[in-house]
């Protein structure tokens, strides 16, 4: 595994990587996960994935700050390179790009890429100008890796939402795959701020996965409506006393429309139900997706 | 040389192009100019360039809606596909790409590429929403064809700039070529919507290539400033009856900011000298580059 720190070292490297390969076979294919850092056992998942389905695995870890607001946690997103480097080693990675914020943008960048309509809601309404910085990053790693396919966890299904349909809509020559949530022993989502709870908001923490657990089962009840069960998963969640909703939603994937009824529910359409919650400064989401 | 209407055969021959060319030399370069078609040319030198300098020339047709105003001429910008096949296939394209506006956009596009800035001036002021609509299809059109090289006339110096700062903002793998605007033997600026023109439009059209080859001989004169400039590249187009101004403007290249005195003339950077005006319903455009 190579640790690499510049867009033009990385890009002679992986000339050079599928050159090597193709000395052998018609055809190399890179596998790429790009990520803040602070690795999980989710994100090692993803790299294992990656691992078993390209010839050239590249990760990159880069806390980017376009996707931070203002008064969001850039500052003190936890960082540890060193061990990241270590587990991606582990997990298969054959590079990893680590670029500095100077090397991601020279100038401020003029340019964005801007996806409409899916990230006006859900975290895009928590977290203006979020997915613009995504969507901009992402492209940015895109066209300096060069991936065949890009690995992408499903707790942030907006975000991958987003990336698919830019992806589509700007013909990007790349496949994106879907990885499942990987959760704790006890149900929490993985995520590099759970390391922010204390032991009681990490204990409370458990209503989300809780209350994602029980949608089928409420949505069977006689009589359900599409209120009843925001209002189900409401009272789960609200019966932890440190939990601060900052949204509950469900709505068609990957539209993002709205789910008005439960009529919709057996529509034919995938749905996700998706939530966000504060324990103290720390922001946790978790999402189900149904009929996928 | 090929037409050919899908992405995906279009990728396809491409790949194929490439292996072939890759069996006697280590790498192959694509050239590639995109275009709205009704060549002329100017559109002509740029394919001629693109051979000079790669193994494969690609040039698209696509008169692309999404850089049209509502009230602007996209249903009536001059098309004749067959000639420009013909053309291009002297010049010495290899593949012309013509897709349909449902390959482009199977579906309205929820993403664009936004370039701030640079876009709020000149002719992104005059038409909003154009530059948009340019950097968003030629983002698609380099992730289709991913070019090693992409060539493009400076008579739309605008565009160039546009292009080359998102190509480096996004760190797109590719390279802008810039190429010179291409005149008739009287001075015109090439370009498709000459045709629109009537006898008498065209001949007092001669005022834009004419006040612009003056703009050295001005700045030399005795006490001038930039508002004396400004003023007598006015006044000799408005010594065209049938001119209507929509700009005359002087700014640093590529950066577009604005010239305010002639101090900053011998400054160092380069200045465009930029005019747009109208005959009639069709609008020219036309621009000197000092110092580049």
């Amino acid at each position: 595994m190579e640790i690499v720190g510049t867009i033009q070292e990385l890009r002679e490297k992986l000339r050079q990587a599928r050159r090597d390969i193709e000395r052998t076979k018609p055809q190399s294919t890179v596998g790429f996960m790009p990520t803040l850092g602070y690795m999980h056992e989710g994100h090692l998942s993803l790299i294992r994935k990656a691992r078993e389905e390209n010839d050239i695995v590249v990760i990159s870890i880069f806390v980017n700050p376009l996707q931070f607001g203002q008064n969001e946690d850039f500052d003190k997103y936890p960082r540890d390179p060193e061990r990241d480097a270590r587990l991606a080693a582990e997990a298969g990675a054959d590079f990893v790009f680590v670029p500095s914020v100077a090397e991601m943008y020279p100038s401020p960048t003029k340019t964005t890429v801007v996806v409409r309509d899916l990230t006006d809601v859900l975290c895009g309404a928590s977290r203006p100008g979020h997915f613009e910085g995504v969507a901009t990053v992402v492209t940015k790693l895109f066209n300096i890796v060069q991936p065949d396919r890009a690995y992408f966890g499903m707790k942030d299904a907006q975000q991958v939402a987003v990336i698919e349909r830019f992806v589509a809509d700007l013909n990007m020559p790349v496949r994106i795959v879907r990885c499942e949530t990987l959760r704790e022993p006890d149900g929490l989502a993985m995520s590099s701020r759970n390391v922010y709870l204390s032991e009681e908001e990490r204990r409370q923490a458990l209503v989300l996965s809780q209350s994602l657990r029980n949608v089928e089962r409420w949505v069977a009840e006689e009589g359900m409506t599409i209120e009843g069960l925001h209002r189900r998963i409401r009272e789960t969640i609200e019966s932890a006393p440190l939990a601060r909703i900052d949204y509950v939603d469900i709505r068609t994937y990957p539209d993002m429309e709205p789910v008005l009824s439960l009529d919709e529910w057996n529509g034919g359409k995938p749905i996700l139900v998706a939530l966000a919650v504060k324990f103290g400064q720390t922001r946790l989401i978790d999402n189900r997706l149904f009929f996928a």
